[in-house]
């Protein structure tokens, strides 16, 4: 069949089958039979006349079938993973990763890198010193039997139409289509092995998905895409409209991320880890009732047998796992500089894209894929939303290494937060559950 | 600006400025800024999402100033040329252009080689030995100074944006919207240096706008660009569900153009040349009234005059003028294989595309623009709509070369015919006139 004539269909709103979606991830694939621009035409016929649940289906197991699936038989357990669309602060992962594994979970998780405004588990953890996230299959395997958890990248042999399709999207302005969305993130993890996914969708101004509708058109893709897939997938649709927890900067959420496994973390963030927990634990078919896999996973907080997971991952991956106690082992800036309340009152605001735009903008993260990021710069939040500030009070404190970096972000940071004279109303951070 | 922030405007929808639309064009020239993927998703967000009226004239007019735009102020006379949308059949060009020129109207002609079941003027001019369609500009000017009329092919310094583009539009399912069509014809239109066209917009199963709906819309949009880029726009919408006039092929359709010249044309293709002829004077501004119009142009059939510029250019051009007493000077088969009616009766249809194809397959057209094409091959029709037949009697008469293609066009043009007891109702030619 001719690329032209599949385009052609997709163009007119017709329904692919699968052999035709088949043989468009494989023209992605080898570059055969597709060029390039014929696979810019179809991405963008594909974001405007969109895909059904059944062509997104067929389309995440061809990208699947593009490249290797690992099989996690041999090793006992039941394998569940968690991802996230892409928030600011958030460091779930490095929390609820040893927690489902204390709790009997094995946890392959394979995680991207951070672009743009959002961070990514690979740069956080490699913040560590020594932590490698290239591990090879067989030390992937061992690290996995031996602690229960592995985190590592995704390798060049996983989804490999992913890769050459996303590079695309992201140059003709076809990234924000959730059938697309849907195909990239499933076909990833269903490679890792994994029976059971949960997806924490965000949702708000600092999120990929701006509104709530989109987030729960997401969420709902996934299931279904998921389920045709022999997928079990739950779905959280939360809100992204501030930082999670308060620290923003890949050395700053380990710290972050290892106070909150010690069960002095903030609030929103530790709530979260626990109830994304709870959901793995459910599709593992960990205990009957989620009021007893609360109880368990509150216990492996309560009793640092998460943090010990965590401990072990790290030295298992050949970081220093003596950051867990000291944290000036990790990288520092060592200079700070506070940005103040103008005025006292409330904070009702805090703009997260701002927050996590001035972290890449500091050296945190990437504007393009190719650049090296700092893993000590970013922004501790002093003050989140809810919380009173006296004028003069430190509201962020940037962690900067230069000072012309420094004053391009100082107006976003004070432009970012809107103080009221009385207390907000109190914004849920859980919208909804789904599957 | 970014092609990526140009390809999401029009994806969401968004009215295109000239700047950004000028920055697609110059990417299509120059393959700077705009990567081939990237002006493949733009025409197909331009494809679905559409282009207005004043973002068409934007783009037109970029496409024109890519290239060379000839001045023909020099040369005395208004000019005045004519174009198709492409049809089975269709010689008009080499009829009308020699019949405009007896009448007064210069007419610098630069027309396109055929593609798919349709012809192209070239190809047909080609079929005479020795015509050059190829002239330097001193030539080309030189031959419209000294016959009026001058019939020659797009050089590549004119209008290049759009050759890369249509290359595009072929491979990526993008080629039959509206906009992009009328920047493409208007384009290449407006480098020649005219200040008025005539367009024949074909509608039917032959032609590319396969709706009196689609057709309308193209003749009006062709109309506005053109108004906006300072060209009069006159626009016919003719039928095209059978061939026009009997002959399909190159050589066959230059003589049934020569038979035409001289009085002797089949009714449909005379009439048809004599109106767009009319049209051409009148946007030259010839004569005050279309009656006087017409009766110049059946004069200059009558008496020979439209032939004799004909002749004149055959011999300005290096072609051999004797071909206009002497046929047997053009190329020739040699072999002809007869399609008979199956039972007697009136025919009732003659599918275009069917026979346009079949002399394509016969090697009279081209499949893909690299095909070399066979001047002599093609289809004679015998019979065609309305008339009647006797069982037995030829309908198709087939000038072939290859036994195996004419083996693979035979069953091709028997199903094309349609017999019935009754006569048909008689089809107009001209469906509307606008403009």
């Amino acid at each position: 069949m001719r690329a032209v004539e599949v385009i052609r269909k997709k163009r007119d709103g017709g329904e692919l089958t699968a052999d035709e979606l088949t043989a468009f991830v494989h023209g992605a694939t080898t570059g055969q039979h597709w060029a390039d621009y014929q696979l810019a035409a179809m991405l963008m016929a594909i974001y405007l006349r969109g895909l059904s649940a059944a062509e997104t289906a067929h389309l995440t197991q061809a990208m699947t079938d593009s490249g290797r699936r690992f099989r996690l038989e041999d090793i006992p357990g039941p394998k569940v993973d968690k991802h996230s669309t892409g928030g600011v602060g958030d460091k779930t992962s490095l929390i609820l990763g040893p927690l489902a594994a204390a709790c009997g979970v094995v946890v392959p998780m394979m995680s991207g890198r951070g672009l743009g405004h959002t961070g990514g588990t690979l740069d956080k953890l490699e913040a560590i010193p020594g932590f490698r996230v290239g591990l090879s299959e067989e030390e992937f395997r061992d690290v996995l039997r031996k602690v229960g958890l592995a985190l590592i990248g995704q390798t060049k042999d996983v989804a490999p139409a992913d890769r050459t399709l996303y590079a695309l999207r992201d140059v003709t302005a076809t990234v924000e289509s959730i059938p697309l969305i849907t195909a990239s993130i499933l076909s990833k993890k269903l490679a890792e092995g994994i029976s059971g996914l949960v997806i924490d969708v965000k949702s708000g101004h600092g999120a990929f998905m701006k509104t709530r509708h989109d987030a729960r058109r997401l969420a709902e893709t996934l299931i279904q895409v998921g389920i045709a897939n022999g997928l079990r997938v739950a779905a959280l649709i939360t809100a992204m409209n501030t930082p999670l927890g308060r620290a923003v900067g890949n050395a700053l959420e380990v710290i972050e991320a290892i106070e909150t496994l010690k069960g002095r973390g903030p609030a929103d963030l530790t709530e979260l880890s626990v109830l994304l927990t709870v959901r793995m634990l459910q599709l593992a078919g960990v205990a009957a009732t989620d009021t007893e896999r609360e109880q368990r996973v509150r216990a492996a907080l309560a009793s640092g047998a998460g943090l010990e997971v965590f401990r072990k991952c790290i030295e298992a991956q050949g970081g220093d796992p003596r950051v867990i106690e000291d944290y000036s082992r990790l990288p520092t800036t060592r200079r700070t500089m506070a940005v103040v309340a103008p005025r006292s009152g409330y904070i009702a605001e805090m703009v997260a894209g701002a927050v996590g735009t001035a972290s890449m903008v500091l050296g945190g993260g990437r504007e393009r894929a190719e650049d090296r990021i700092d893993p000590a710069v970013g922004v501790i939040c002093r003050a989140k939303p809810g919380e009173p500030v006296r004028a003069g009070e430190v509201v962020y404190e940037v962690h900067y290494r230069s000072t012309t970096r420094l004053l391009d972000v100082l107006p976003l940071l004070e432009q970012s937060v809107r103080i009221s004279d009385h207390p907000p109303a109190a914004q849920p951070l859980v919208l909804e559950e789904l599957g």
